[in-house]
């Protein structure tokens, strides 16, 4: 958060240093990248995750090939290439390798550029996060207004908080922010399988901060907007096209259904850098992101004596197919939160408010 | 299944013999339920799950208690209050347990007679399941018609096999006998958190059948559809009202949202005892079971030295919430697979197919 006690990476010497996110919230543990390789390595295993953080760790990235290539332009582009293509489906990691080839390729010292415009990428993402959570938190402060004070319940999946997206992420910002301003709120946070982020990380974040949260199964968020026991969603995204689909984790689009079918506002909070201005049709173009399956075989947790372990939940001989993300149409989706304001889902009001970026 | 080598339940002398699902599929276990209280603990406990496997072990409950009450009514009665009760949402249970009552209270032989009509009661469902089987199966062989011999891809959610319903499920009974006659399947397998019926049980099912299948995490269901990788839906239900309510696992209404927005025809499988005459409006008159928020947090399966285990997913501060079911209103259904064949989901329907039991 912006005290600067929490914070998912950071410079040290000429290397970065990350939080472990596979060991949360069971171990805090950091890990130091020494070269792009290592990068290449932490965003592909998940070692760091969140659109934002893993185009921070991407611009870091370049930086470290620059300074293990001395400076050498043909070395670092060819790096660079690793590392634009170590997680293909957040649109910031490719982003943020091309603004930072783009800028070094035109400076006399490029090591110290490269340094510097990867610190800038990151204060920007902080810039923006706090912004969305003051936008967000407009339309918290709204529903607590009509609700005359009782609690608003919002729902979120995966994380997409300050271990996502520096410093206050996009989906939680928001909510750090009503937190903050005293708003009566309560989150519930989708376990999000198979990674578990919601069960791993948002409930440890939110936990930091006290603020009133409840685990629930993915397949809960139905049943709670039938009941009226929700009153708003957000979530983040990995990539939103220029008509307004959102690609993000798997599951997001059901939640938007539920939304939809109860007439409940359904928010996406993301930065510009999060907008695919080349993509319209989500479905069409874009390819969702497979994994291994043993991350739906095996669940990781804490075991009764303490220890970080694995177990398997199905059978020996069974299979599992792992889609990492899903697609949510533009037409369930009540607003975009961005650092410029509140946009509605439609290319008219996108390429409009983010004409810049065509 | 019908060769006799797959049951969930079978007499042995005055006891009931169970297989404990809370094992499956790590190991094999059976039970021995020698009075009715072993048998409210094998249901409230879920050793025993499944709409129709809850009823037959009401029912033979009920036969329990008669024997250790020594035939004695009012004991019976007593007892049997209990065993209705042991969990609130299978409309099954509270059927197979009033018909029961019923049927003892107007005969001379209390005990023999209790033995006997829960022996009925659980092969009607035998019954009933092929019936339910084989209606079901016309509709994948047009789909497997309409698809020129590619492969139907079914999606299911939790478990309603031969675990849950003797002698062949109900969710489960078409897919049987499509594979039986040769039809090209391939099921998806909706984990089904926070129980893992999918994961645990329905793999195992059709694993020991042979039958094509692929885990997925219950987030899943929506991409896939997307992507036209699911041609339709079969899941089975708990209660479904007179107009057509289903009310089934938690997340099921998730994908019949999915379903119906992908145009995908979305089916519910159930015998007549899970029709429930009184109720209309599903949302207004269930009352959501809620069980231990332990079944979120928590996650068991077998550890990587071969050991049934279990794992936390959260924090230790964490709280969770843990609704069971939910309910997919009436109009989200394309049609009831019943063993009066299929009926669509509406009150006029029903009654009129199932007027005998207004």
């Amino acid at each position: 958060m912006s005290n600067g006690k929490y914070k998912a990476l950071w410079l040290e010497d000429r290397s970065l240093v990350v939080i472990d996110q596979t060991k949360l919230p069971f171990a805090y543990e950091t890990k130091r990248l020494n070269t792009s390789e290592d990068a290449v390595n932490a965003i592909s295993n998940m070692t760091v995750r969140g659109a934002g953080v893993i185009g921070n760790v991407g611009a870091f990235g370049v930086y470290l090939a620059a300074v293990e290539s001395d400076g050498d332009l043909a070395k670092i582009e060819k790096l660079a290439a690793q590392i634009r293509v170590a997680r293909p489906t957040a649109v910031n990691l490719a982003w943020a390798v091309d603004r930072m080839l783009r800028v070094i390729r035109n400076s006399q010292d490029v090591i110290d550029r490269a340094r510097q415009e990867a610190i800038d990428i990151t204060d920007e993402d902080v810039v923006n996060s706090q912004k969305i959570g003051e936008f967000g938190c407009e339309i918290i402060k709204k529903l607590a207004q009509a609700k005359h004070g009782e609690t608003v319940n919002i729902l979120t999946h995966c994380n997409a908080g300050w271990l996502a997206i520096a410093d206050r992420g996009t989906a939680l910002a928001p909510i750090y922010e009503a937190f903050d301003r005293g708003l009566n709120i309560h989150v519930w946070v989708d376990e999000t399988r198979p990674r578990n982020q919601g069960a791993n990380l948002t409930t440890w974040e939110l936990e930091q901060q006290g603020i009133p949260h409840t685990l629930i199964a993915d397949n809960t968020g139905g049943l709670l907007m039938q009941y009226g026991m929700v009153d708003m969603c957000i979530v983040g995204a990995d990539r939103v096209t220029r008509c307004g689909d959102v690609v993000n984790k798997i599951g997001t689009y059901l939640k938007a259904l539920a939304a939809t079918a109860n007439h409940l506002p359904f928010y996406v909070a993301l930065p510009a850098s999060t907008l695919d201005m080349q993509m319209r049709d989500a479905v069409k173009e874009v390819e969702i992101e497979t994994r291994s399956e043993d991350e739906v075989l095996y669940m990781h947790g804490i075991d009764d004596v303490g220890a970080i372990n694995r177990i398997r939940i199905a059978p020996r001989q069974t299979k599992a197919a792992n889609y990492a993300f899903d697609i949510t149409p533009a037409h369930l989706v009540t607003g975009l939160i961005t650092e410029r304001g509140i946009c509605a889902a439609s290319e008219a009001t996108i390429t409009q408010m983010f004409d810049d970026l065509i």
